[in-house]
């Protein structure tokens, strides 16, 4: 958004300060918001994140500015510019439970693709059929960071927690139906977690959950 | 409690009609009432099967009264007269996640014992560690109905149904502190299963759950 | 959805492992999402169940594909392929309390349909008009598996479960208004249930309820 | 309460105005408070009720006050002065579902002795045992007006009200544990009844249930 | 709904029993439901009342079904078949507190005149004005039932309860946003009610209030 | 709306009570009864300020009527008539934490405008990155009210409270997802904030937050 | 708390910086904590607030230390040190609704008194008896602070509020059972006021409200 | 607990595979199964941490036992045998925002500790005074993890992530009443964070943030 425009004022110290860029959460914005925000970083030359940009937002766009972006709709996210050398340091893996936690997963991967850190993808390993998760459990139990997203139950945090030494971060998804509805039980599922040293963002937060790992790359001399 | 109390209407047609005897919730009477239906019970020579029996109650028992009890203050259970023949017909496990859970499950066993099925128990096989249930999946896989008892984030239900064929009924537990306390989150996890299938009841009713078992050994012509 | 889709991992050893085929919970998924998935079971000649598939998403089907389900709007179930042949092995009744439960039973009814399990409907039985009910008592104590779906109060499963011998499953639905509004106040209610031995499961999870039926089949020798 | 306490405004006119004379609430009152309103009601040769007065609360009353107060302890009420001469006009039912819900039904009927208004009790009437209630079908349909005490999952308000053509007042109650404790699962029931017209007060409010009857009995020339 | 479609079972014999008329609530029923149950009613020359008929739904109906309906946007009500002569016996008022609570109120006198009971109705009298109010005071004095609907604080019922000696019935209404969202601060006031004897129906429920109403025109030998 | 509009009692007398002019809320309303309010307005000569109307209702007023509104799509709010001379006694100043929030303190300051009471805004000032904050801390400490405008975990009211003498009225907004989406979580951390003697306003309240301020201001001889 | 502890850093620049003296929240704390903390304060010859100490942890001090505290259990606050010369500039009136609420307005009192400003007291006017609170209304109107405190439904705020031009804050109670209880339906129904501009408080935080007082007073030249 | 205690099953091989010891959560035990568990321990020679051992379970320990232990009652942990050499890798800041959520933070050092690794301790640097935080800036900003420990608004860890690069970890504590009791709303605060990237563990889960960083120390090569 324009420095002319007298709702904002960006936070352009936050990268010196703490390490990570600011990103900007699209989904309240309006339409015009959105445009000059993306104007203004083309105009000087700036990378941008866009997250939670739905679709109807992405269309809204003038096409020379949508062309400008990559945008994955699944994720809701859009990069601005050019992706930074990947690295793997330290190694971070996204495990999901279900095809629908798939797409916060997928946040998570691009934000941090966006600031250079590599991941591992996990996929469809949800508790209900526990063979499939222990597949897997040799590379998980050489990870640093594990992220976790589940939604309903969210049991999967609880099960890999108790399978790896490394940091656990559960991020717990709105996917379900119900008492499921809106992510409050899995939420509540992660932060009650029987597993010892269980974090957790808050619903949907894959882009928190990034920036969690983006600290510890930075605090470790990775990333 | 005698039938000249203007407060109490006995259902003793229950037996007859669904197969269940009545049991008596004890917290909620007062110490009156309680002496009262066992002094009752025992000059008609009933049965007697008091839940939520809490230690206080007991103790304010006339000691005459009380030394005719089987009471268990771990299970809050207290019967009255000799426990039926015990059959394995249908095949039952009660499984427990923690220390705690297991005063719920031992609700459940009492309940069973007192109406003649007998269980077999498996205890502190929290998904945190789940080397320990994984030992169990054989005997597991062979049972009929499968109780399980969790509080907490209540992953186990969904691991277990994920892993037999059985009936599976979650009973979550109050046990926990924080968004834990008082079970509201190990129900909806319970209810918000990814595992097909699962049945749950309240918080802490192993009375309940056991009353299911027994209904299923009915239909199916054991218990 | 097909294997080189890299969000899913088929979990095909289900059925061998608790009996239960997977099937496919539509809503949350993206209308390529679920075309990619009856697609690849048209090419493998599976068949194929797929529950929550709202109208809007049967309707983007392309037509070749869309021809081939047997689609259910009431209860939002497409089945492709031929059903097995029904029994009725073990008994059971699927009861509703009004009108607008009926779309939940009808899910539960399909999903049994689809793997050979008969069941016998109730239909319109609320207790405001216990009269309708009590018509029903016999039938209903011959069955084995009672299912009874209710929204608002929820009373009906506790007057079933005090009429019945056999397993009660309740299935609170979403149906009503005010506090009533998105099922909290019948799940409640259910598990409240001053009756002995009710199961419950989550909101309008006719789906659920069905596969402990199927459950109940299989560790019975019926199904 | 002395008029020279600076902390109390007595509604003296509230009699005159709507029909009910103002009752004691004591719980939240310390002891020095409660005695000073005994004390000061004798004074003045007023009759007086008390509502919610705890054991501890009339044990700690001085012996001389203590005697002239006519105190249940399992309703929690405690009345100073004669009961005026009783009438049945209008024909009003109690009716409880539990044991425990039975307290509260004695505060209303304590509350209407208090203003010379009888009631059929009708207790222990259950919907998990419905044979005990149709007993009562032909009284409670002469009634004008039932008042339906219970709690956990607060059915028996519904079945009445289909039953029965008077005015139908729920009074949920806070017996019970899990979802039930506190009486938040039975008020929703309550108030998402599918039976037309039931009418609901706060949790364990047996006084204000009593103060609707008196309503009613004063504007249609009873009470 | 013809008696052919499996999914109702009509009660006819409400009105026998308890003095009713059964209602259709329309909002949870399909197009083709609603089509079949006016069409049903039109050919068998039944009077028919349904409540939450959106505008949408209305708008859907064939022409010649739809003009036989009297229909009012504002209350979502329509009526089929002539009104019966209005008696004001008893005195009922209907009291809101805002321009939107009316809504709800217009509906409670569209049920009561479906059975043939007047109302006097006071409008926009919240307590934020309170001379609004108490230049009714008189009228409100002679009423034998005061329906008040108010949404947001819900401060009217006790106001009014405070004034009047007839019975109080609030209906809360889901008007207003942040904490008033939904209608459940409104609900909770109106059940806390520093005022004795007022009685409170679920969240909007004009359709109850009337039927409360109509309970007791009908066992006071009004309506 | 017009004085025949059985539905409205306007409050015509509320300028000489309390010094606040009534403000119409448009969302629950109809189109017809804005139309209705507005024309008659315009007839009258009066002035006349509509909160909460959304661009869609906005869009369906008659072209004359619309023109004749200042509106702003932001904030959501419409001026009729002149604006009174501004000016800034008492000093206040609306502190915003994100772009989003401040929709709602551009409310409150239409809302001062419309009453004359002049405002200094302070805009993206998040307590993520303080030094945004402190940069304005000797014009905040200048300040006789402080209104601060916040979603999310709502911590800006907590600190700017400990930095500044003046009232200080915080508004939580509904910004954010997850647990923050509805408000609840601004609203509960406004409540509880550490900085003694914060004042809370209703979730996304920019029209009370105004009314404080207009209070403060006659009763302090400004405004 | 002495310096020396490590788990204390007294905050001694709030009096210059926002102009009000941090007081002792007690009830969290030791015993062994108070005792210092109070000690402390004689010792270096500071006043003292304390707010929240309980009778228990009042009668835990040392008699010496005990002596010096000026305590009123019915606010539970403690003053240790003389009161500076009260005033009453601005005018601030407490106005109270039931006998119960009148605890937490002793406790603004207090708090008041402590910085000294004066304030005039109104009690026991809640509106279920309008007249008591009418009786008041031209002194209300005279008043540049109005603090209610209302439990239960809240409805004093909102009438206060219609009457008079001065800033309204309510401050919610616990007082009450049921929905009551906590003062969550308190909280809601004021944040939902009808009146405009509201202000409100954290249930009971009669503190907080005093220090809101004490902020208007010194920001316009009072207190 | 000894082996033969058939409720419990040890978890030995923890420490294997998560590199965490198990620790005993001692509050929901019984008096007998603590006795049972730290006699065992020192039967086997072996370390042993319980937290969550109130005092009145700590004085219920015979004496040779509690001799043995080294309680913290502030903290309520109690650690049996030597503590491990002390190293600070990686660089911890325990950082808390009042005198009452030092007991938390208490937790989490004696935790810590009991596995080796320093911690550098801030106290009492809530927002409500800036200044007090502010001075230890520089110190924050050079350590790889900070653990805010923080209740009622949680406020604290938002202001802190936006000061450091570190990975930050909140816990939200019970600390407060009113909206704050319980720690639900300074969960949901800290949850909401405007802060990228912060995690947060359950209510006061001091046990569970130790972990955390033990976590953070064996992947990263120190602890």
């Amino acid at each position: 958004m324009p420095d002319s425009d007298p709702h904002v004022t960006f936070d352009r110290s936050r990268q010196t300060r703490i390490g990570l860029e600011e990103a900007v959460l699209a989904e309240p914005k309006t339409d015009a918001q959105i445009a000059a925000i993306v104007a203004d970083a083309i105009a000087e030359g700036r990378r941008l994140l866009l997250t939670r940009l739905i679709e109807a937002q992405h269309a809204a766009l003038a096409r020379d500015l949508r062309e400008r972006l990559d945008y994955c709709p699944l994720s809701r996210t859009a990069i601005l510019g050019p992706l930074p050398r990947q690295n793997n340091q330290p190694a971070v893996a996204l495990v999901s439970a279900g095809t629908s936690d798939a797409a916060v997963a997928t946040e998570t991967e691009r934000v941090l693709s966006y600031s250079g850190l590599g991941a591992t993808r996990i996929t469809d390993v949800g508790v209900a059929g526990l063979w499939r998760l222990l597949r897997h459990e040799e590379t998980l139990r050489r990870m640093q960071v594990v992220i976790v997203f589940a939604g309903m139950d969210a049991a999967l945090p609880s099960v890999v927690a108790g399978l790896v030494p490394g940091l656990v971060i559960a991020v717990p998804t709105s996917v379900g139906y119900g008492v499921a509805a809106g992510g409050r039980a899995a939420l509540d599922a992660a932060l009650a977690s029987c597993a010892p040293g269980v974090l957790v963002t808050n619903i949907d937060n894959g882009y928190g959950a990034a920036c969690a790992a983006l600290r510890f790359a930075r605090v470790t001399g990775g990333g």
